[in-house]
């Protein structure tokens, strides 16, 4: 008789260093007490929220949870998308992002990531520049607001494969520019590596937010291809696409940056498995090819 | 009795202004004898011819065919994948540019466009600066071989999405810094409003490039999203997406260019399609849209 298959061994995973945070999305399978619990088992000290799970947890509720389990709420994503030109629509923006700067100060966050929107759909619009005016429009009137309240907006740029319908502001460069026009510890931006890896003028961007202090936010995920149908769902395990981490964490860190480091990957075949396995291979994959 | 239904009539096709040129891919459905008797009878031209289907009716052939029907040559695509680390890849790339500008001076095309390459596969190569490197390393060799054939190199920069794994070129500028190390005559740029219509520096540089006399071609295509699987054949047809091509061909024009304009779709939809019937509402749209 021929004994069973033996399982591959699980390898350990090792402690994460404090800066590690994970990002919900990355583990959206597991609700937020699972995701909690699994944080602490694992030595993760930092999480970034979204507000769709916490709403539908609680504000209230999810903060006392994260807080009583000792983890810190790196970010809250996402507010943004300011590009209508509707007046009314406009006004509905802005107001939800006034929701969402309480409820990062609920959380005891100090920062809430921005997308900032596409072009409007459904009328041809075609002028970018006027969209991204529009964007440093709802900054000017969300940054007071933001700042009574010591919560810090910081703008993500997205790839510029998503500058028709999701986000206006494709480089960290153009992300630091409107920053600039505000305080340092008003507006800032979320440097994300699968936005930002294929432009060779981020280094430099990434270098003046940091020195500057308007690196808000630091995010990794890795650039796999063939990208899926509508390119949102394909943000790569640290390790397996084409993305440097130690360059682009020696750059931040040279710079000065002793902020968290998030985890976020949106990712179909992740989604698709044990939420806990994925965590704990993304804290190996980040000690591997992160530090 | 009901009368059956009308097709709804077909709209005339303008004649296309001569700066007007097709690019065979668009209508990759069309053989080129087809292709060739449909340009003549649209009044079309010029034509970008592309390798492969150059290559299996013959290229002297090919060349007798088009000029027989006064068609002009705009661009030959496409020389270019530069990127390659392993010495004997790199020599079999430089003599099939070798070649390409062979092909190219017998069409009696002035320019040859160069998809530079993405990473190396299969070595886990993360070094982007390294391999634009070795994409001027490449064009040193290939620059007088091209210009003692009366073929420029026009590098085109390809949106970021294909970074990774098509091209490390990724934006106008970078593309320009690339021709500036060479004469102009010998090595420009090849801008292609698809690939750069999101960047808020490419107005700068495609003016810079118009005025040095390195616009070497200029290309047309839509941007529309959902991106399929794979991101190679979602370019839609002028006025289905968000670029203002007035707004691109005006900057180019007011800069002094006075080339040829090529619309060249990848679009599974157009290629499922009558070639004919794609041929002349492409001159349509032109028409409509960018003139």
């Amino acid at each position: 008789m021929t004994p069973p298959p033996l399982s591959p061994p699980t390898p350990p995973v090792p402690l994460p260093p404090t800066d590690f945070s994970i990002n919900q999305m990355t583990v959206k399978q597991l609700p937020l007490p699972e995701l909690v619990t699994a944080c602490a088992d694992l030595g993760i000290r930092g999480v970034g929220l979204w507000r769709e799970p916490v709403q539908e947890y609680g504000v209230e509720a999810a903060a006392k949870l994260v807080r009583g389990a000792g983890l810190h709420v790196t970010t809250l994503c996402r507010g943004g998308f300011f590009t209508a030109r509707d007046p009314a629509e406009r006004a509905r923006a802005l107001a939800d992002n006034r929701a969402a700067i309480d409820e990062a100060a609920a959380l005891g966050t100090d920062t809430l990531v921005l997308v900032s929107g596409g072009l409007p759909a459904g009328d041809r619009d075609r002028d970018l520049p006027a969209a991204r005016e529009r964007v440093a429009d709802a900054l000017a009137d969300l940054a007071p607001y933001a700042a009574a309240r010591a919560v810090r907006l910081a703008i993500e740029p997205l790839h510029p494969m998503y500058a028709a319908d999701r986000c206006v502001v494709s480089t960290l460069t153009q992300a630091l520019d409107l920053a600039e026009r505000f305080p340092a510890d008003q507006v800032g931006v979320c440097a994300d590596t699968y936005h930002i890896w294929w432009d060779d003028q981020a280094p430099a961007a990434l270098t003046r937010a940091t020195t500057t202090g308007r690196l808000h936010a630091f995010q990794l995920a890795d650039w796999t291809t063939p990208l899926p149908h509508g390119v949102l769902t394909g943000r790569g395990q640290l390790g397996d696409g084409t993305i440097d981490f130690h360059h682009w964490r020696h750059l931040v860190e040279s710079a000065g940056y002793t902020g968290p480091t998030e985890v976020e990957l949106f990712n179909d075949t992740l989604w698709a498995s044990n939420g806990r396995e994925v965590l704990a291979e993304t804290v190996r994959r980040y000690v591997a090819h992160a530090c």
